[in-house]
């Protein structure tokens, strides 16, 4: 049987579950898991509902739209997998987890191409099956080289763009095409660390845990709403080099867990933050 | 404005959350939270609702009987602290941490008494005001002793028992007393180390981790339903001793976190299985 | 039989373990533990040895000072519990925490007293048998606050303070009587949220995850030298009182943690960071 | 400049250190890292030293045979990249870890081959340019199936057999090949949980976490030294299935630590301990 999945955020007030679940009731579906939250501090109610069997989306819609508070946000899909283009750099670690999990089909999403503005990632993707685009970024100026990098995104249309260790920072104009529509994973504990070289900073600031961000990229260098963190102890042995070693599983494992909170429908952004139902 | 708090849990059927929605809003109340969660094994529903207001108990309670499946059981209550006797043996790590809690008001819960088959704890207990009773375990049965401690119990009628690091194993007589309502602390990471010395069951096995588990007690020896658990790493260098020591630190968080839980009606039981709405 | 604990700290070169151990077995003594680590970046060599027997401590030291590079640190001493001062505001957790422990001899540390801005706190401690000495900071100027504060101090002679949420920002003047003897429990996962209101600054920016850091003070602002560190994960349902709540139990594990490994003479200051050898 | 390993664990007795120091002190070389320990419980001294430099093995090594207490046990190598053949049954996530691990480099050791009773991971494994060698177990008894496995593996003469979810229990005539050279990633926190299906043991046990255990393979299921372990927190929403999913990163990470442990000459074992010195 189908499932569906239906996300709703509004102005909380009296009886939203009743009126969702009534509009439910009202095709003669089942709802086979609910999960919803007020946030206190905007007063927003946030739902998320899962339904099997034949429904008709548009006319709940048309009736969710009715009854519920004049900006609510609604949407309603089929449980599916999604489509990505990864862009990285030179660091395979979360490329090739994701390929690998891809390859055996539990991304929950179809990898549609790979784009890095260097070389030495093609043959290792290519090797998956996975197209893989080289876009320099040597000798252009970094406007000419998003337009490129967006030129070949657009070819493919996807619903959202990975970066796997890209070590390029996106300006406002590119980020504006995806809102909350691209991740990155980020290599240290935010907001400890943002910016460049943060195993570095981490050694010379005698940190005894390390960690990893995965955050969806808005304006903000680094700030955008945060999806999932994890951390690993250090100590005083570790280099700054040994630092990164450990960070890399930390990095791979974050980045793969964020993904499939996104990929299966569970990630509100509200205001700077990130509501998960889950 | 007063709270309260509906626990509920029956067979799952079609539209059970429109069904008991419909039943709040029709007293025109508001639900400021609400959880709720499917175990598909059992088929089994169990659902944690806030209302705010002037809430009927008895209508509510009445119309819902009327509506949900047959087996349903329903629990409401006002929000509010819990009774609880503590039952130890002479160490001090979990009483101590319950008795700063309970003095600073933190505990969610009254300390009505201390009871222990050792004397060691009692000028500290009562140095926080909690009447402690020794009732040794020396020169009499077990049935004996359990009879006595079960008399002194019920002299004040707790809700809840919590075994503070109680040394004996209680009968099925003694627990089936309190169903669901006698809490443990075991000193490892169940279901391993079932039984005594964990600790040096750990050290001999030469494991990387060590834990504590709370759970309910129930007829079979540390085998009832776990409510919380936790870990710390350890290594070889960690002697039975300092594993026990580092040991007692987990166990005082996890008795805490689990009675947390408890004391805001957050746990059901299904089976062996403990289901956290939270 | 006694039990020695030998530090050096000096510069790294070709030998050093073997011209210890030669001046220690020319006593006679058996090493029971020894540690070393090269803090590469520095080239500094650091050790912490255990020895049991009657060691003549003046005799070692005269030895290493000959046998060891010119810039060699050497502290001796028998293993012993060391001396405290608490010095804490309003909130009882921490020192709830260090009391209990004290009161059953498991903190390897005389507290000598507690000094307060506040007097809350005050009944808690007596309890304790611990004296409890109240300096508000009402009514009169920093400077001459501090100048008090340490007078009472003065009076203990201790050999560590330790800030158990202490809000006061101490200055370098203060700071300065005490190197790398003051120890701190930030109420964060440092570097992140540095300052006043971390829990506020945490929810704001939607971490997954929170923490809480001890370190020894120094002039910068919650930048000195980190001891331990460790984390839970939160959420979104956790508000800003939900957080602090539960980043309690983290402070007050941290701070005793910390605590542990410097009355058990294992931390070396190396600049800005900590070597913990254990 | 050539960096050598030496390993050394035999009574303990006073001066040992003094003599290794001093036996290499002899050849003018330069100890860049020492890690000894000493085990209490069978008062058996462990140490591992790295050296720089032109180190005389064979002269060192007879040395230390003369000067050690009788049972010493002295290993001595460059540091080098270790041979490893790799055993999988169907599942990928341990498989595919290493597999991109090694192919940039980062495994410390040559993975010689793969081999599996399943034909499933052939593809994936030669895309990597690593053989891959189908062995069925179908229509064989035990016996001869080992025995054809053990002829294969005898054709790559690897020092380590990784069991990267390798589903078949290998029996004691096999082991005894490779005493404390066989590596097993097992689907759980050991000791809890041994044998087979963990997950649906964990599942009905109603578990808050969940881990994974990579040992030594010894005569007794399950049963041989811990080298490394990790956990997840789990809840009741966590079908059987989704505890193994969520359980495959760990067990993918925890493969990965202990191999690095084995593979840097960290990890020795006492009886049935491991003693890793890092």
């Amino acid at each position: 049987m189908d499932e569906h999945i239906v996300l709703i955020n509004c102005d909380d007030k009296k009886g939203l579950i009743y009126l969702i679940t009534q509009a439910v009731l009202a095709q003669n579906l089942n709802i086979i898991n609910n999960l919803e939250f007020v946030e206190k501090e905007t007063n927003r109610f946030f739902m998320r509902t899962v339904i099997a069997g034949n429904l008709n989306q548009e006319l709940l819609k048309n009736e969710l739209y009715e009854k519920l508070p004049a900006n609510a946000e609604i949407r309603i899909d089929k449980k599916r997998k999604k489509s990505v283009v990864i862009l990285v750099s030179k660091e395979y670690h979360c490329l090739g987890d994701l390929l690998v999990r891809h390859h055996f089909g539990e991304l929950r999403a179809h990898i549609l191409a790979v784009i890095s503005n260097h070389e030495v990632l093609k043959p290792f993707t290519e090797s998956f099956g996975v197209p893989f685009h080289i876009i320099s970024h040597e000798g252009i100026s970094r406007e000419d080289h998003e337009a490129e990098v967006l030129k070949k995104v657009a070819t493919y249309s996807p619903e959202y763009l990975v970066l796997a260790k890209y070590m390029r920072i996106l300006s406002n104009e590119f980020i504006r095409h995806f809102p909350d529509r691209i991740v990155n994973i980020h290599h240290s504990f935010l907001p400890a660390f943002i910016g460049a070289n943060p195993y570095r900073q981490a050694f010379n600031r005698g940190v005894k845990i390390i960690g990893a961000t995965s955050h969806f990229v808005t304006d903000a260098l680094d700030e955008g709403p945060i999806i999932a963190q994890n951390v690993i102890p250090v100590n005083h042995t570790h280099s700054v080099k040994e630092m990164a070693k450990a960070g890399r599983d930390v990095e791979k494992i974050v980045l793969s867990q964020s993904l499939r909170l996104i990929f299966e429908d569970r990630v509100f952004v509200s205001g700077n933050r990130a509501i998960i139902l889950e």
